[in-house]
């Protein structure tokens, strides 16, 4: 939260060095560690349970097994990653939007340290200091992180429950458009699958939307705007519920849309392995600077999900843990109408890791706030929703919200910490 | 080697983007790709023979073996890296700098996606375009495709036996002062043991007389200038020859030495984890930066390693590469000394993965070169020199050099691979 502590070598930092801030996941990470005993409804991480750990042991055996095998599993890789995972990725991709595997070339794929280094990297290709990017109010609040240490503006676009509302887009556009700033827009930056922290899920319709209206100001923009489809989320939907397709699906706006996700979330997060999806020039582009960060992702990760995938071991996993994840969201949302006060706005959610709060806006959530103090003191610890808003100067900050985390919680810490979060909201709310 | 095609798209790139262009080893596997024959002297791999497959997969068994130790194995680890690698890392640095423990805090450390990636963060946090880094002429190619992307300047200081020369340095940052234009020098890049592609290791000495002269000129840069000491292949040395001791040794200076080194060349390479020791007001604004590009190199890789040094199992893999690769040193040296002309000049290595030939002046060897078209015509494939040296504006970059790698070829290959080289030097040079 705070920048380093300036001393002599201050003087020395790049413009980048000098602004990137201290992230506000370790900021919650030593609250934590201050409060042993804590309830953590704040970490995204997944739950230790679900871990894959017999698939992943039987996997490393027989990658392993053979010398000339393992020699090649232990030997770097390549820039854009492993050919066969590149291919089992994007033939996952055609099956989930129902399209044929040919539409989706694995030579726009690249594999990357999570999808955040391929944020990351994204942003280092189309973004100078200065420029703009549109995000969700809210939205993933790392990426802001990114952002902010880039020096990019952002300007938040309002949420509905079929995901960003088009017509708030459409002003917020107009509006860069007659203040002469659509230039500095590069794109929209969009997580589409059980949102976090909102847990929303944007429509296909919604998506096709959002990439008309773009191109409609793309001759005033002077260049391309794309559409970022962060899917980080979507393979850990509730059993009963089907995602919508990607935007991948419409062909008319593929060369505008950059998609990424993530294995990690899904399969394991030590096993750090995501991808980004891009239009060929931009795809160029970011190989360039992957082979730059380091040549790419460690081979032995990326043969484990190759093993993982091609085995069904990766399937058979995800039908699990939406199971899994299913009953802590019902446990929460459960906890949630027993304790909390009615006023409270709750947004369900049918998958992902987390679920919003809205809390009647005389209530303050913020790190500072006496609210989120007293949780702490009491032994449950919540991310402040405003984290999730970014820096937009054209709007004050939404400070009345907590995301609530189901991840890695068992289901009776999930009961205490709702219970004592509730019985908070009583004494400032009533009912 | 050239930027990306042009189109309607490359006018929303970053300026990042827009300059970032393929490195060099791209084009060079390309070649190899189109001659699926070639002996190859180019690669800085490492031998596939020596990756420790038995040790991984005990380790690996063992890891795995308990559930709720392979379940934190397999979970998030931190930005900064295992808490338990930094530990053993600073010990085994101690140790080979004959040092107490006490002196190398672990909280100095960050553990990376290989070297590469800290040097990528380190630059980040560091220089701005327009900034000027002082190199060694010849000098770790990756690196300067990392500088050319961030608009870096170099200036390129000679080398000698004993590493690079202090009075040519002298004289280098007198030029800078001079010009006015110190204030853009940000640190002194060097690569001190077996460095790439020379093979020459830096004394001592020479370290602490750079430390000194560089603090000299602090005064008229504004700002601290850092020595950043990448210790890549410190760990790939002979059996019968003892590293000198790292700057870190010297406490004077100890606040303004960054060091780096990495497992993957040691280890295996499809373990990507490196690290970075640096003053601590660096270290915070580093770390902040590893937040945002992936929070944290992957668990499980660097799992595999803490069991790897802490059983022992690294130690005695060193001193079996290091045979290994002295063996194939020997038979280069061997070959060279049979079929090259005597007028090629040999630096003899005491580690690492190359040996540096240079030509006489008027044998030019660049990608574009009639006697490099015709070395791969006939099957062999080396690295240009050129490609290692920085563009300095200032000095015409040397063009009669070539890096001859001995790691991934076998005994055989080196051997025919030296002999068709010799014949096309006797026809250029004659003995």
């Amino acid at each position: 939260m705070s920048r380093p502590r300036s001393d002599k070598s201050d003087s020395i930092l790049s413009s980048l060095g000098k602004r990137t801030e201290a992230p506000p996941i370790s900021w919650l990470m030593n609250e934590a560690l201050k409060h042993p005993n804590l309830i953590s409804l704040a970490d995204g991480i997944t739950d230790n349970k679900t871990i894959p750990v017999p698939e992943t042991r039987e996997i490393l055996s027989q990658l392993l097994a053979s010398p000339s095998k393992a020699q090649s599993v232990l030997q770097y890789g390549t820039a854009a990653g492993e050919e066969r995972l590149r291919e089992a990725t994007t033939s996952r991709l055609a099956r989930l939007d129902s399209e044929s595997k040919d539409d989706y070339p694995a030579d726009n794929l690249i594999i990357t340290n999570g999808s955040q280094q391929f944020l990351y990297m994204l942003t280092e290709a189309l973004c100078d200091p200065g420029d703009i990017i549109i995000v969700e109010d809210p939205t993933y609040f790392v990426y802001l992180s990114i952002m902010q240490s880039h020096g990019i503006e952002a300007r938040g676009v309002r949420m509905e429950s079929t995901g960003l509302s088009i017509q708030d887009l459409e002003q917020k556009l107009n509006a860069l458009a007659e203040s002469g700033q659509l230039h500095r827009v590069k794109f929209l930056y969009s997580v589409t699958y059980f949102q976090n922290p909102t847990g929303i899920t944007t429509s296909y319709e919604k998506k096709i939307k959002a990439l008309e209206l773009l191109r409609s100001f793309e001759k005033k923009a002077g260049h391309p705007i794309y559409y970022v489809e962060d899917a980080a989320y979507r393979e850990l939907s509730f059993p009963e519920f089907s995602p919508p397709a990607s935007a991948l699906k419409h062909r008319e706006y593929r060369n505008r849309l950059i998609y990424t996700s993530t294995y990690s979330k899904p399969y394991a997060t030590g096993i750090r392995v995501g991808f980004g999806y891009l239009p060929k020039p931009l795809h160029t582009v970011v190989m360039r600077i992957k082979g730059n960060h380091d040549f790419g992702t460690a081979h032995l990760l990326q043969q484990i999900l190759v093993a993982a995938i091609e085995s069904d071991k990766y399937e058979a996993h995800l039908a699990k843990i939406g199971r899994s994840y299913h009953r802590k969201a019902m446990a929460m949302l459960k906890a949630i109408q027993q304790y909390f006060p009615k006023s409270v706005q709750i947004i369900p959610p049918n998958g992902g890791l987390c679920i919003w709060a809205i809390l009647p806006q005389r209530i303050k959530t913020g790190p500072k706030s006496g609210f989120f103090k007293e949780s702490l003191r009491q032994g449950v610890l919540f991310v402040p929703g405003e984290f999730a808003f970014a820096n937009d100067p054209t709007r004050p900050k939404p400070g009345s919200t907590m995301r609530l985390s189901y991840g890695s919680a068992t289901k009776s810490q999930i009961q205490e910490g709702i219970k004592i979060l509730g019985s908070l909201l009583h004494d400032r709310i009533g009912n």
